[in-house]
């Protein structure tokens, strides 16, 4: 710790306070009471919430910059200038009918931070960034992270004419360019941020799963950010029969094959998690045939995703390798053929090791419990992870998960998470 | 075999098979080319197949009543015209977009047997009655069974009144009256056909499986009708969740605990059938909510059917208490509820042991192959059995099962279930 006593670390909690709530009221989805909020990238909410953190950070005096896309960059400065900062941000759009809290807790902390420091009168060692990242979300453009790829000069222009909106169906340079910004700055792909020029990126955000919950922590320190698999239009296919009338023998019963694959490939979850291996599977959606299926009927057809996600790229690969085995020999056994389909996926961010040990032993001075655990979904963090920048995230602990209007997160456990990133600034060298 | 020599026995293969193609070509589905027929009971195309049946019955001399629900039936007389006489049928109505062969072949078959003997100038020992019954099934209204329920009294005014078509919403009653006949004549219950003076009902059907086909066998000799045990509305709820975000142990995945019950039920299902129990369990509806599933969510709900057919209800009184008994356990494991919902099913029909031997044994004289074989599905003959006729059914090879435009049966294969009829009926005391 440095000069300033642990006790005294007073982040400006009020005033994030105050911009959560105000940021909520400002920007409703269209569907009224009970729906929650909507911030379309570029779109109109996102830029209310923008203008009322931009009004905040200039009224306390941090310095001001607006990137290409939009992104704002809010500086408290620091004793030696030509150091590298310390960027503390997430993004302010959101999906439709999202939460108070997801990506506008990351901002806000940051800037509970550098108004809590100059409220102190504690200038830092190093600049503080606070960063409001645009356009995080896959829910409106078909890309996700456009705005941290771009502060990282990881967005050329011909990029954003190709990314379009899935319901205007217009591409996301006309959107940039109409909610103001121009974008043929973007031919210049120098970025906003210098990855080799930043000392770390953290990004808080509340936790999107339930284990702080059920662990009854405030804090989770994220160990990295899972990478994912993903057979979005899996398919069996085998052929409708009576149901009274086919023997077992003769059937080629689509949905038992499909049970015995999502069985087997739990099964294959547990070894791998007796194993120690991080890892995630879930069939989210599941369906026979709404046109032709029949209680009465041997099942023809099932559609249905896959989606598979881990911190080991390796452990990816391999409990791929041993679901396609498990998924042909099913294919066999039940007469049926199945098909994958398509495989996308995301590569596994890795997360600045030391930057976790500062963080952890920062939290155990001040008292503050926190838990490892790594980020199941991608975030900008993993964008500034991925072009080399040390990066962190602090999961705040968070009920019902994210993206949905009953996200509820404790003002109590946020302020413990800009105490700890507030003790993390000061202590950078 | 009685004085007719094997060899002689002709049925009127020539006048069944144009009946067959002038019945489909008259009572085409709207929908045109390739959707099949459509004969909706107590509807257009019905009337006009009983007008065909009725038609050629009585240009050969066949004696003609048409009862209160108007069912048709054909007269042989017999020698003994006071002794217990044959039935022979099965229904003219047929599903939306069905086939030329499911019921119809039943009673054609009759017809058939009834105008090959009349043309051998062979009077029978007893009347064969060829009966083409209304309404058998439960597509258009619902109920099932209409035609043979009123003939052997088991429907009541009353219940034609409550009896609904599912498009038009209106009753049986409206519907028969619209069809020119007096629901009012259903006050007096007494039967058109007394069960105690049948000497033996005979459907013939087409088979509804592919048993025949895989072992190469023309004729199925039906050992009972399948009693059912049905879940139609059985859910598991689980509690939606981040995919990515939430371990194994805090998950209540409705899809996993679903997939875990089908694999346990077929697993139980294959110690029935090793016990040499008779037994099929189908799942043939099976959906994850689409208003709120995702793959990127865990599967918070699912929707599915569950069907169990077998010959014995005490086989499907003791699966279902193990299936119960599996859905506690795996709700209990996976954190989820299952829900199996209302139980409906029919009770299993017992054919008639020494007319399977008969026919068997006549089968054998006439070196037609027959394989014994369960029905996996209700049909007329359920209704005489249950009332106490001695029944028999009879399958008829078929490819890609009933109720659907591609029914694909073999004269040659009608041919052999007619003779073996026609043999039957002479051998009558």
């Amino acid at each position: 710790m440095t000069s300033v006593e642990v006790t005294t670390l007073a982040p400006a909690i009020d005033i994030a306070d105050a911009l959560f709530r105000k940021i909520a009221a400002r920007t409703p989805d269209p569907a009224g009471e009970g729906a929650g909020v909507s911030r379309p990238s570029f779109g109109e909410g996102e830029q209310i919430a923008h203008d009322l953190v931009r009004a905040i950070g200039t009224q306390h005096g941090l310095e001001c910059h607006v990137d290409k896309v939009g992104s704002l960059h809010l500086t408290l400065p620091g004793r030696d200038r030509s150091a590298a900062p310390i960027v503390i941000g997430s993004h302010l759009d959101s999906v439709p009918q999202g939460g108070d809290y997801d990506g506008t807790a990351g901002v806000l902390l940051g800037l509970a931070v550098a108004i809590g420091l100059s409220r102190m009168e504690v200038v830092p060692p190093v600049d503080i960034v606070t960063l409001a990242i645009r356009a995080e979300e896959s829910a409106w453009f078909d890309a996700s992270y456009v705005g941290s790829r771009s502060a990282l000069g990881l967005l050329s222009h011909d990029d954003a004419r190709k990314i379009r909106r899935s319901d205007t169906g217009r591409s996301l340079a006309d959107h940039m360019a109409e909610a103001g910004f121009d974008p043929s700055e973007l031919d210049d792909t120098a970025p906003a941020i210098d990855p080799a020029k930043v000392g770390a990126f953290i990004e808080a955000h509340i936790e999107q799963g339930p284990l702080l919950i059920d662990r009854a922590v405030p804090l989770g320190l994220v160990s990295g950010i899972r990478g994912s698999l993903r057979y979005r239009t899996a398919r069996c296919i085998g052929e409708y029969a009576h149901s009274g009338a086919t023997p077992r023998h003769l059937r080629h019963d689509a949905v038992s094959a499909t049970a015995a694959l999502i069985e087997a490939t739990n099964a294959l979850w547990r070894q791998f998690e007796a194993a120690g291996e991080d890892l995630v599977f879930t069939v989210g959606k599941l369906h026979t045939d709404p046109a032709a299926d029949a209680f009465s009927k041997v099942s023809g057809e099932t559609t249905f995703t896959i989606d598979v996600r881990s911190l080991s790229t390796d452990t990816l690969d391999r409990f791929d390798a041993e679901l396609q085995a498990a998924a042909q020999e099913i294919a066999k056994t039940h007469g049926v053929t199945i098909e994958l389909g398509p495989k996308t996926g995301s590569t596994p961010a890795a997360i600045d090791g030391r930057m976790i040990e500062k963080l952890s032993s920062l939290a155990a001075d001040l008292s503050i419990g926190t838990e490892i655990m790594p980020s199941g979904a991608g975030h900008d963090a993993a964008v500034f992870a991925g072009a080399g920048v040390p990066t962190a995230m602090i999961f705040i602990r968070n009920t019902h998960g994210s993206h949905n209007p009953d996200e509820s997160m404790e003002m109590a456990d946020f302020a413990e998470a800009a105490r700890l990133v507030m003790a993390y600034c000061l202590a950078a060298k």
